[in-house]
């Protein structure tokens, strides 16, 4: 088996209001790849974060007591912790320059995901960039687009670089997935010598978005399309998986929280 | 850019005492593919485990007082639990069923990678495979024996399929390195607009293990080594920060222990 992790050249500096769909079809034309059922295409959130206008500048933000007090704690921007907050259902942890929150999407994620990197700040006004509002339609979005424009079924994986609890470093996680199915189950299979396997799932679409972001690199604007090829996506069986619902355990169910 | 992650073919079952450097150059021969600078190799700690007869057979086992005490609390083989805890610096999380604990090596681990499934039993006695005793040192041997076999520098990953805090399904992380930083740090480092980059570090190794982690599937014996194409890895400038050292948070800096 072989995978290949390929990026699209010629994607441009992305707008609001761009397109990526489009944008992911021209760069294909452009290598020339042509874009094949089954292929799993990964896009870095920043894109589809600006092509969805999820700006925010943070001169327009009053914040709140909650927020002011906070941002004392952690020694972060008032206005800033607004938003996080805005955007997240808790916080799980904070510590000076560190706030850790369940985002309203349900997973966890420093700072809400927000992003200060590799965007513009036009007239020197600061601003930062939200997470898509729902990442799965996204994926969903651009899965369908494809599909009608070019007759094939692929993957889409939205990822964003996380941090974790034990160990160092971030990793490029799945926040949006459409077409396949964000976990793999095992339970009921054998190995190969017969004994039932007591593994029960593979996380498929972080291991896909990882191995993307290491193509992506960390300025991720420059290639932010990564089409990977090799990979049979399962889908899901119960409409209740699709997403990344899969992928996010519950509070009640997560010994670290 | 574009990284090829490529199952070697035809590793046979692994044996104690086989070298496991002589059976990676055996299959790139066989396939053909020479191996070149700069190859990242991705191998299942499973095949490392074998090779070094890290096999305990549980009857051989006489559990303590803590391991039995333990064992009824999270209904698990007191042998086996003795085993963990054995393997381990301290037990980190437990319930039913669940045993997760520092590994003497470092990172947090369930049942400190212990593992049953995918191994001879012979004549019906139950045994378990640890984890080898020095991945990063298994690493690295196998680094130099290409080395000197084939005249290239590559790198070495041995990954193995971890579960996580806040996310379900496992994903395939590195436990030794060797000929590459695990940890690429960007502090310093500027984004596209030249704002400075706030992100410090990407983990490189786990990114490059889990891309990895999808090739070799579930049952990892029948491809338990990848051959990663495409990466130009980057070298510790640090002599303490070789192996996976730059991965591990220690418990001090950890919020989720």
């Amino acid at each position: 088996m072989e995978l290949t992790f390929s990026a699209l050249p010629n994607i441009p500096l992305v707008a609001p209001q761009d397109n990526v769909a489009e944008l992911i079809i021209a760069a294909a034309q452009s290598k020339p790849i042509e874009i094949a059922e089954n292929d799993v295409i990964v896009i870095a959130q920043k894109i589809i974060s600006k092509a969805e206008d999820r700006y925010v500048t943070l001169n327009d933000i009053t914040p709140s007591e909650e927020a002011k007090k906070l941002a004392s704690e952690v020694h972060k921007d008032p206005r800033y912790v607004e938003l996080v907050l805005r955007e997240s259902n808790e916080v799980v942890r904070k510590k000076t320059g560190v706030l850790i929150v369940e985002h309203r999407l349900g997973f966890v994620h420093a700072n809400a995901g927000l992003d200060q990197s590799n965007i513009e700040h036009p007239d020197g006004q600061e601003r930062v960039l939200l997470l898509p509002i729902n990442p799965d339609l996204s994926a969903e979005n651009i899965r369908q687009h494809l599909k009608n424009q070019l007759g094939v079924n692929v993957a889409i994986i939205i990822n964003d670089s996380m941090g974790r609890a034990w160990r160092n470093g971030t990793l490029g996680l799945a926040i949006g997935v459409a077409g396949l199915s964000a976990l793999e189950d095992y339970v009921g299979g054998e190995d190969i010598f017969g004994r039932e396997l007591k593994v029960t799932a593979v996380a498929a679409a972080d291991e896909l978005a990882a191995g993307a972001s290491i193509v992506m690199g960390q300025t991720q604007e420059k290639t932010p399309v990564v089409l990977v090829r090799g990979y049979t996506p399962q889908q899901p069986t119960d409409p209740d998986q699709q997403g990344i619902t899969p992928l996010l355990r519950s509070k009640e169910q997560d010994l670290f929280r």
